[in-house]
């Protein structure tokens, strides 16, 4: 079976289900294995960089995948963008600020514009740019989001504010009952990150999707002190939700601190082997507690569609 | 037509929408408003407040509704669970904390136990104590919260973790796309407060309720400054969600300084008017972008259960 909706006729793919570009986890290879198994892929590219912009697309080989760019990025290293555009991606998604200085030539190369927002205000701008899909990220989400709004909310909202545009509900949907409910609160689709994370073929160390598969929910909270250590320039009101550790817990809540003595904590930090999560962090939105198990990404697919159908099928009013 | 659940089978109501019980907004006349719309009402008892549950439990007459007690507050005032039982209402609703002391004389009393809980584990403490119904509230919510969970990736969460239990859905629910996205992530119903806070039977002064109306969920926070300053016992861990104002922008950030000035500053809060929003808090939730009117507590129930239906049945898998 499958889910039609406004995404899936847009995109000419089978299920309402996005890979998030994440940037140390959505390489070439998970890219194209979601669009394989009929929903679509972006790949992350770090922080606006062309090279591995230009490496991930070759090993997605001839996939049908989008690219995923960070505004405040790009705004440093705008020749991503052309790098981005060379392959003449099917969809370009622009997140964390303003995309209206980018959105004209996403739009001329031929590539569909995909805006993650975080709040109304945003969402408003996107819509004003000229967006193709708006994606309504909550603060419930893995990795960088705002604070100010929840997926719960903050969907309808923005569906209501921005029609006839198509909306994707991101932060927290993990399985069937995830997209389903999406589908309710007017979304035409799911972006999903921490369950694609912990995938076979996500380029996560296999610590970080066993640690995904251990964490609760409970135990995430939003921070920057690991951008702060890592010396990655993110804007203060984009913390990112990872699941505590030893070092969220002597840390959050001194970033001053932190930042006057990065040199030596990060020196520290990275002397860490790659799997020791009592440091490194684990970045997790809060449907972590329904990842229970590393699957191929062809499987989180279908297994994400059937459960939807069984719960929408479920509730058939009475 | 209706929405069968097993929450509307335990409860024998024909919708599965619960008014929250809100201190400031749900007396009486609410409840019973909200009962004989084919809802289930609670009261709000204040922090704990006998003479006010007995008088709410007199204004709706003979109405089937609920008495809703923070627990926090009921261990100061043991005496308001006797008041709260005194006309056997089929359910007590315990929120913010532990329920364990207080859950055998519920349930000897012929009464049904609701838990509201704010993370997954006091989810599975509620369970431990016997909770009839768990009430999975993420801090989306309106009024005070925990900050830990959102409501998105909570309830599914709790439902797999508390099964058989039936769980309802508290935060941001404010429309029937919130109840049928509640229904899909495996709830049995929802409880909504901020919706029914912005009533015509709401006990909330005609200002609150347009300022509901005129508010955008962007500018809602989760505070402790209007509890520090008026001087109510909240534990810190439960900031409530209000619209930013004036006030809040003073002294968000400052609750120490507040605190230490209470006497003074509490004076020139309770000096404002009644409606002087600029002062005065405004709690809501982040559904408080769908409240654009005033209308009955009837009005509200068969327009989320006609939407819920319209959601569910546009989304017939294809
Ligand atoms: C490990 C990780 C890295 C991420 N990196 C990026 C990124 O580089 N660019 C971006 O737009 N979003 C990034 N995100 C956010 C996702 O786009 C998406 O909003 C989020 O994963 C959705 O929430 P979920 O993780 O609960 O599914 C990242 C998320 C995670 C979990
Ligand atoms: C004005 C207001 C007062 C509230 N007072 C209480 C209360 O006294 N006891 C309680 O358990 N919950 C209280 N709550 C929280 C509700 O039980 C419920 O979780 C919340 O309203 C759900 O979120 P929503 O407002 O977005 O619908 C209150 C909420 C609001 C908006």
């Amino acid at each position: 079976m499958a889910i039609p909706t406004r995404l899936t006729d847009l995109l000419g793919i089978e299920h309402p289900i996005l890979l998030a570009p994440m940037g140390s986890a959505s390489g070439g290879a998970l890219a194209a294995a979601v669009t394989a198994a009929g929903g679509f892929g972006f790949i992350g590219s770090g922080y606006a960089d062309s090279a591995k912009i230009r490496a991930e697309m070759a090993a997605a080989g001839n996939a049908r995948i989008g690219v995923g760019l960070v505004t405040w990025a790009l705004a440093d290293r705008p020749e991503a963008l052309d790098a981005a555009l060379e392959h003449a991606p099917p969809a370009v998604m622009l997140s964390f600020g303003d995309p209206t200085p980018y959105a004209g030539r996403v739009k001329q190369a031929g590539s569909l514009l995909f805006c993650q927002v975080q709040t109304l205000e945003m969402a408003k701008q996107a819509a004003d740019a000229g967006a193709d899909v708006i994606i309504a990220q909550g603060r419930d989400a893995g990795g960088h989001a705002a604070s100010v709004r929840g997926t719960f909310g903050l969907v309808p909202a923005v569906v209501d504010a921005v029609a006839p545009i198509p909306v994707v509900a991101a932060g927290a949907v993990a399985d069937g009952r995830g997209l389903a409910a999406a589908l309710m609160l007017g979304a035409e689709g799911v972006l999903m990150g921490t369950r694609f994370a912990a995938s076979a073929e996500s380029d996560w160390h296999d610590a970080l999707k066993q640690g995904a598969v251990a964490a609760a929910a409970d135990d995430t909270l939003q921070t920057r002190v690991f951008d702060v250590v890592r010396g990655v320039a993110w804007p203060t009101h984009f913390p990112g939700r990872a699941v505590r550790n030893d070092f969220s817990a002597r840390w959050h809540g001194r970033e001053d601190e932190l930042a006057a003595r990065r040199a030596e904590v990060n020196a520290g930090y990275d002397a860490t082997a790659a799997g020791d999560l009592s440091t490194r962090v684990l970045w997790a939105g809060e449907g972590v507690d329904l990842v229970s198990d590393v699957p191929s990404a062809r499987d989180i697919v279908a297994r994400t569609v059937a459960e939807a159908e069984r719960a929408m099928a479920g509730r058939r009013p009475g």
